[in-house]
């Protein structure tokens, strides 16, 4: 059975972290409500594991622990900010907030980034669009891992895009892709647990399929999803994210993961945000999303299926649930937090309970 | 072989046919263009091979020739422009150059439409934004023929989804994509051509894949493209251009191939438009973009593949060529312009040339 965290016992530990490695409180506060959402809604993957990678990039210099996010160009709808090198959660959460505020005024706004780094779980800054009654869109490039039809070897990243769609009495809805056949995550997550992995997920040097973990990154490409539509959507990420922001595109872009934690990774994102409620009376449009999200929750099933989902409504629920129950970390995400423990000289008991010993139940 | 029909001619004789239904020229030229423009791309099923069943419409009254497309409110950053039930040509080309002019001021603009129809290739509108150096976005939301994970039965539209990216010297980028595996143009062409087709594009009333082409819409289902991802994708475009605009929503849309002619189809539409040059330098932009297509374009082959197509490349090739050697209709447009040619008493030599035999060579 997963240990069960209480969210706040695991963002204070992010807090206390951070701030350990020299970040002000209150950035290290939005980076960790990042992360701790992102695992309370059971995406692990982008979650809290990933602390212990961003904390050696912090160390080493390529992530500037005191880093403010500037705004250094704007207009009445649009603003670029540059990340000088942040916490890529800090300087995103600051971009989306400039995206609400200014299509607050106008009804829609576009907020570009450059030189930020991995932000996290894209859908968290379309969520907080979505938590203003707003339709918000986030994206962010990466170094290319993913092919493109006709080629082999790496063209573009998997270039996360994440929509939220505000509703009244439902969820909003909630999609976060990566715009490969699935993310790169879950290729390193099935080689950890030693699975081998579908056709459909990646090429291997030749551009031929494989069910080869192993191969990937160095030897391997992801598969767009859906050919050349999910190839399309790439680029259209890639534009928004890099090339109307300033920051470095393609190949420009370092790794977050393998390379030199010295060197900032430049990465681009994009955040936009449409004030629904200036176009049209709000309470009309959530009535109107209620009734489409309960005409499809409600329509004839599948066989063999009992249940639709609207994207989202399960990391919803998973999240309703780690409220109550804490947080049911998996052992990979536990033996990463226990290894910062190790190496930072934290108490562990803030986690796990006073004991140190198996990690705790929820208080 | 296929006959060449020049794209002058071509649109002169659509000019003439929707203006013998009572469009006035203007729009008629508006109209034409668009229809005449997809046919030159190749994308056939989109093009003029529709005319006869926009003229059923215009004459039913489901479609006022007449209609002036009304901006029913706005602000800055956004408009919503009411289609009057007019042709969605028209009413389309007009929301995107009020998109257009709005991001020219502000950086980026939102435009819903509502009380509208089935508008064509959604390309063309975000490629208008494109020739203006901005990035387009063009979306539609059409009657529920595609299911959900879970689900059986319709449960959204299609939503056709295009965006297009201005370059400097090189082609734009240009992805015009139905949110299903396949467009239901696809289906119908395979039934009309009489070949089975794949076991991904549609389920059946339960739920369950088939290759018989022949059960769709009436008793199967589109799948979404990238299942989930499709999906979610597809509830945005419905959000943006019938939630936000005020459209009809769903099953509230009619059919505009099966419905009642003399009923309006309340279709829904978005258009966003960027203004690139308003955030970033638009040399810089161009330069980067032109490197970032030309790289691509000049990456290694998977085995077996001799060439790596940017998204609309092979559109934009054929664009120019049917502006030098013709257009290379398919049997089915001419022969569905040619029924109209015999319903209409319309003069088939603007097309074909003036002695009406077999369909002429370009002049």
């Amino acid at each position: 059975m997963s240990p069960r965290v209480a969210s706040e016992n695991l963002t204070a530990f992010c807090v206390e972290a951070l701030s350990k490695v020299g970040m002000r409180e209150d950035d290290a506060c939005v980076a960790a409500d990042v992360l701790v959402t992102t695992d309370m809604m059971g995406v692990f993957t982008h979650g809290t594991k990933n602390l212990s990678r961003y904390i050696r990039r912090l160390r080493a210099g390529g992530l500037d622990p005191r880093a403010v996010p500037e705004v250094v160009k704007e207009g009445a709808s649009w603003a670029v900010v540059d990340g000088r090198s942040g916490m890529a959660m800090v300087t995103s959460c600051r971009a989306m907030r400039i995206a609400i505020e200014k299509a607050e005024a106008t009804g829609i706004a576009y907020v570009g980034v450059r030189n930020s780094c991995h932000f996290g779980a894209a859908g968290y800054y379309a969520l907080m669009a979505a938590r203003h009654d707003m339709i918000g869109l986030s994206m962010s490039n990466d170094i290319p891992s993913m092919t493109a039809p006709g080629a082999r070897g790496h063209i573009l990243g998997t270039n996360p895009l994440a929509l939220a769609i505000p509703a009244g009495k439902e969820y909003p809805i909630l999609l976060d892709i990566a715009l490969s056949t699935v993310a790169g995550s879950k290729v390193y997550q099935a080689l950890s647990q030693g699975h081998p992995i579908p056709d459909t997920w990646i090429v291997n040097g030749d551009g031929l399929p494989t069910t080869d973990a192993s191969v990937y990154p160095h030897r391997a490409s992801m598969l767009p999803m859906a050919g050349h539509k999910g190839y399309g959507l790439a680029l259209l990420v890639e534009a928004l994210s890099a090339l109307v922001s300033g920051a470095c595109c393609r190949n420009e872009v370092g790794s977050w993961l393998w390379d030199d934690g010295t060197k900032p990774t430049g990465h681009g994102h994009a955040f936009v945000a449409v004030h629904v409620g200036a176009i049209e009376p709000i309470a009309r449009f959530k009535d109107r999303i209620d009734g489409m999200i309960r005409a499809i929750r409600e329509s004839p099933k599948a066989k063999g299926s009992d249940r639709i989902f609207l994207p989202g409504e399960m990391e919803f629920e998973k999240m309703d649930d780690a409220r109550k129950h804490g947080i049911p970390l998996p052992q990979d995400v536990v033996d990463s937090l226990l290894a910062l423990v190790e190496e930072m000289g934290l108490d562990s008991g803030v986690l796990f309970g006073p004991s140190g010993e198996a990690p705790g139940a929820l208080k």
